[in-house]
């Protein structure tokens, strides 16, 4: 995602405009990554307080990573005027994604019954827990409860731990990402004339659910719940954690191949005839005398070393990153996937590059992370209000 | 996604063809969701050998989790006629997916620019741990190397425990995510005429990176790398598990809202004007207590019982479930998220359902998980072989 130069021709999506009613992390990471596609979208904000997760002190740059490629517009959907600015942006939107709680926007005159009738050909995704008809229909979800009840927790962590939260936010990212798909499909759709427009329901949970996948082919498979298995697999032999002379590394080389080409890399090719390691399935039965033979070798450089050396021997390896020296790694570095966007008088925000390379197409970084309201003036006049009107709904308090 | 009777009207992709070179987990789940929205998936597999996530035993139903609608054909890919046959197949493909190591399609004759030779409308797109042009393009990447090198980690477990893995193989889903979305936005370029084929590059290290968001906004607020915290949330209380009479829960109440409305839940109005408590900061610093306290009152009931009644309440909070337990949540039963693929002779299926609910579209399960080369000769037919040539390449090894 250069900031740089872009065409509107190389964006997917630059023929997409997007209403945005979302907050904290689902669905503005979703709209994110339509915004990264070409997609111009207009971030509703509740006036005063905006997204909430502006609130998250002590820090804002919370915010800033998961709501560049956005206009703010601060609005009081609570009233009468406030819903008719809404319904103005949404006349020529093409796509509309909502995370309010069911029920919330059909009060706010915004169900996609309502918004359908002035334009049929919208895109309306519905971002929630767990959906409409669901026995839970009316319980606000978090992430770290879906991570609960969905299983992630049961499988995350240690036999010695209890079940504990993934680090990432799993939950959100699920319904994240299959927005974005199903948004997308549904914009092909519209595209072929297969559909006129349409209803997209995205509930967390099942979101969540769907990426037990093979995990949950385990159980299915043993009838037993899937283990808790932290730093070490428990089903392939070398491969986890393991120590060398300054910090941990990861190593994964269960492969006949690849655990030679391992030995080989240590000056340990005496553990090949070794008749605790001369198969795959000895080598697992014997993991933890495995681990003590390598990590002997292992003391003697340190963890930058031997991952510069398995890497050029083809071993998968890697060190163990924090969320801070990350952004040093070579790749990441060389990559620039910490990217800065500039922002005049405001501090600068740090953003993470869009992952993807196209060769014809791009993404893109055209806007900042925006303070509330920052765009309320520009998307109002945009949208055919004249300075005065704006004006006025800024005194009566119904934008700002 | 009911087994049942989605029309081809319905799915989005209906006119779209998908060749599959991808095993395991990350382009596997990903050709899933293509098929799932409608495309034709046919995946080639090795011959004798297969999808290397064949092999992991005990359980094949690992597999078959993230193979559904796909059509398996036994090609070796070493011979010149393996690579013949692929190039037919790839002829009239709308969409290329394969995730070998970086210079290993090359040496097929499948490279983007061989394939768009012959076929310059396709989406081809690659899977691989870090890309081309990477200082590690050469090294073969697994899900765990991923989540060590981006972060993944080092933000899960807890204090007292070193960085854990993610249960979810998180780095896959990041990569099969993004492959879904950036094919479908290709998709949809190349229909608005805007390109007329593409080449996506999806490296799993970034999209995994790109994943710690916030995470990594905490970090740039902060300086420090994001802590582990396990099962209680550092600035939010009551935010994490609790101990019932029979087990542990998930309550998130940590507005001032849903606080009063755990406490008049719980009958422990007393703790509101409790000066420990009685604002948020003052929750958070005491959490501990807080805990103590809560749990006194929610040794009187089960799980069950106050996760009924908190959802009553309107409180976030869940059960904790396991990759067992899971499937036996009212919801879960309810949605019919378990959906058993009946095949035949063979063993039932069990498969997850796809999360998404479409209005007008709709997503199918046409084609349950399949046997190594169960679909080589219908493939090979509808792309013109005569059952003479089939019988001849079977012989000669080209074909299973």
């Amino acid at each position: 995602m250069p900031l740089t130069n872009a065409t509107a021709e190389q964006l997917p999506l630059s023929d997409i405009t997007v209403v945005d009613l979302t907050q904290v992390i689902a669905g503005p990471f979703a709209t994110m990554l339509l915004g990264d596609l070409g997609a111009e979208v207009v971030k509703i904000e509740a006036i005063g307080r905006g997204d909430r997760a502006r609130e998250f002190s002590p820090y804002p740059e919370y915010f800033d990573t998961i709501n560049r490629n956005k206009h703010s517009i601060a609005l009081d959907l609570k009233s009468e005027e406030g819903q008719d600015v809404a319904r103005t942006l949404l006349e020529d939107a093409d796509v509309f994604v909502e995370s309010m709680k069911p029920g919330r926007v059909e009060n706010f005159g915004l169900s996609y019954e309502d918004v359908r009738e002035f334009n049929p050909e919208v895109v309306y995704c519905s971002i929630s827990g767990f959906g409409r008809d669901s026995p839970y229909e009316d319980v606000p979800a978090w992430d770290m409860v879906v991570q609960a009840m969905s299983g992630i927790m049961s499988i995350t962590g240690t036999e010695e731990t209890p079940p504990l939260w993934s680090g990432l936010p799993s939950g959100d990212l699920a319904a994240a990402t299959y927005t974005v798909q199903s948004v997308l499909a549904a914009l092909y759709a519209r595209e072929t004339g297969q559909i006129e427009g349409e209803w997209v329901e995205v509930p967390m949970f099942d979101a969540a659910i769907s990426w037990l996948c093979a995990r949950a082919g385990y159980t299915w498979g043993t009838g037993e719940p899937f283990p808790r298995f932290g730093t070490y697999h428990p089903s392939a032999a070398p491969f986890g954690v393991f120590e060398a002379a300054d910090g941990s590394l990861v190593i994964a080389a269960s492969t006949d191949s690849l655990w030679e080409a391992l030995c080989a890399e240590l000056g340990r090719e005496d553990l090949l005839t070794d008749e605790r390691f001369d198969h795959r399935d000895r080598r697992v039965e014997h993991t933890d005398q495995l681990g003590d033979e390598l990590e002997a070798s292992l003391a003697e450089a340190t963890v930058e070393e031997w991952v510069g050396r398995l890497h050029d021997a083809g071993v998968p390896a890697g060190p163990i990153h924090d969320t801070k020296s990350v952004w040093e790694d070579d790749h990441v570095t060389q990559r620039g996937l910490k990217v800065t966007a500039e922002r005049g008088e405001r501090q600068d925000a740090q953003v993470i590059d869009h992952p993807i390379h196209f060769r014809n197409l791009a993404t893109s970084l055209r806007v900042p992370p925006q303070e509330l309201g920052e765009s309320t003036d520009d998307v109002l006049a945009a949208h055919g209000y004249s300075d005065e009107e704006v004006e006025r709904l800024r005194e009566e308090g119904v934008v700002d």
